[in-house]
């Protein structure tokens, strides 16, 4: 018989999942920041059941491992290249079988064995709907990436594909593909470990703190590609009040990805992409790109009222990209 | 017809809320810590629909007022005199109207306008049920009040009055009372004031802080009175490893609190209060209850397997304070 977290109790719960936690936190309410002498960032998440995730499609450590990365991916797109701790608050329908939460944190384990941090405190109870929130912090080093930042002449940068965890989810839900094509197996692999397992571009991040030339100041702007790239750029442009011009053919795609065109709606909008997409001024844009084989320059930054058009002056239609909307 | 945050969207949503956030935070999904230089506290908490809060007994400005509250009070009875900032996690279902997020915002305001701290970021998402996340930060100075601190001698104090928030749970539901009594109007105005806005102790928590002998170090055991009173001096036996002796007749009552027996039952296990559980220093503790009106020594700490007992060797009933069990 399967074991619910109702059979263990509170309790019993709470001392199972010690082994996740910081030793000693969970015996008072509250945690201790060890931070001292440290600017940190702070981010909070929600995962909510049938919104966030899907049992049907992502196993318990799947969604483990993509809430904790989700919350990293926005620390590191804010410039945080060390991450610290998290808060997890988890609310449970009583009938959830101990697996499925033991899973779970071992998901969210093994994301913090592979960037950092520990968890080292929460809350726990009952509800009707699955639901987890995380809070997550991380030390702050320059550049503190912002939305806000970008300036005319900036050249906008990407750091890695898009659309592959879109792909990876119709695969997963067995959705009619935008063309009939035969899909390579690496490509199906990918796109469907795109989706389960996203992966913060923290090394993205280094590499762009890496490369700043001594010319440039430490100005940059940016965020991820979770809502989509084309969503991404248009929240940039309307933060630092610009437009963006990009360059169609200079967004790079996965190498087996499908050539008919139709397909390029899931590299614009599809979302769940953990890419870095960054204004910066144009030295810094170009050793990036020169030091980060994935980064591309995809476009630049001009003044005017917050828009996105493609180089032949097309409007990039925006509307699309609001795939996003939680209400 | 009335406003559903569905019909707001998510993004006017969000620009509604501004007013009540530290500016400039809501541009990206990251908040900045200013805390450069203190031990910081964290603490997650959860509010779920139907298990924490109903809307049948508490108005959203009552429910936004206690979230807040509630977590401070866990802060508090850490050892935080300073509450920083706060992290809002909500999920609301679609048809929520737009005039409850409002009142929801301006109670958790209050509550920061009479405690201190600020909302610095957070995340929104639909659901079928109401639910909050509530990460709260506050400065650590000494003492860090910790459940395992108690040490045999130590005297235990209570800051003020129990089974109020009981009462006035009882009364907003109309729940039949322990005994046929004629409750005062002054007694009625209390319990219900006491269950619906709660008030962290963070002034026992200063004199605490302000009476400390010299010849006592920082040590004291302390938790808040969440659970039940009883359940706050059992899990600091828990933690510490030791004996608690209660005497009965130390417990402070309600002036106005009704005289048979059977009422005790809610002022030891009632839950929802919110006054400091202290084990301290005899001296500390005696100092305590001379500076602090409200507060009363009512009982000691002694070596032994972690009990509870009254003064006449009659064993506490714990069983009964268990009421806070989520699964």
């Amino acid at each position: 018989m399967t074991t619910t977290i109702k059979d263990l109790g509170e309790i019993e719960l709470l001392n199972r999942l010690k082994r996740f936690m910081r030793c000693g936190q969970i015996d008072d309410d509250i945690a201790e920041l060890n931070a001292i002498n440290k600017s940190l960032l702070i981010n909070t998440d929600l995962l909510v059941e049938k919104i966030h995730f899907s049992e049907e499609i992502s196993d318990a450590k799947d969604i483990g491992w993509k809430c904790i990365t989700t919350n990293i991916s926005d620390l590191v797109c804010s410039g945080s290249d060390k991450i610290i701790s998290f808060t997890v608050g988890l609310v449970l329908p009583p009938n959830t079988p101990w697996k499925w939460v033991e899973n779970l944190y071992e998901g969210m384990w093994e994301a913090m064995q592979e960037f950092g941090g520990e968890i080292i405190g929460g809350d726990c109870s009952c509800g009707e709907i699955k639901m987890i929130s995380i809070t997550a912090i991380g030390e702050m080093n320059p550049p503190r990436l912002h939305r806000g930042n970008a300036l005319p002449g900036d050249y906008i940068v990407s750091t890695g594909f898009h659309g592959l965890s879109r792909l990876g989810l119709a695969l997963l839900t067995f959705e009619q593909l935008p063309s009939e094509v035969q899909l390579s197996p690496e490509l199906t692999k990918r796109a469907i470990k795109a989706h389960k397992r996203p992966y913060p571009a923290i090394k993205a991040l280094e590499a762009l703190k890496g490369c700043r030339p001594e010319s440039t100041i430490w100005r940059a702007a940016g965020t991820d590609s979770s809502d989509g790239l084309i969503e991404s750029i248009r929240t940039i442009c309307q933060s630092s009040n610009c437009q963006a011009i990009l360059s169609k053919t200079s967004i790079l795609k996965d190498p087996d990805w499908p050539k008919d065109s139709i397909w390029d709606e899931w590299i614009l909008n599809g979302g769940e992409d953990y890419e870095l997409i960054l204004a910066l001024p144009k030295e810094w844009a170009k050793a990036l790109s020169k030091k980060l084989k994935s980064a591309k320059i995809i476009g630049f930054i001009k003044e005017g009222k917050p828009n996105i058009f493609w180089d032949n002056l097309e409007k990039v239609n925006i509307e699309q990209s609001s795939l996003y909307k939680h209400f």
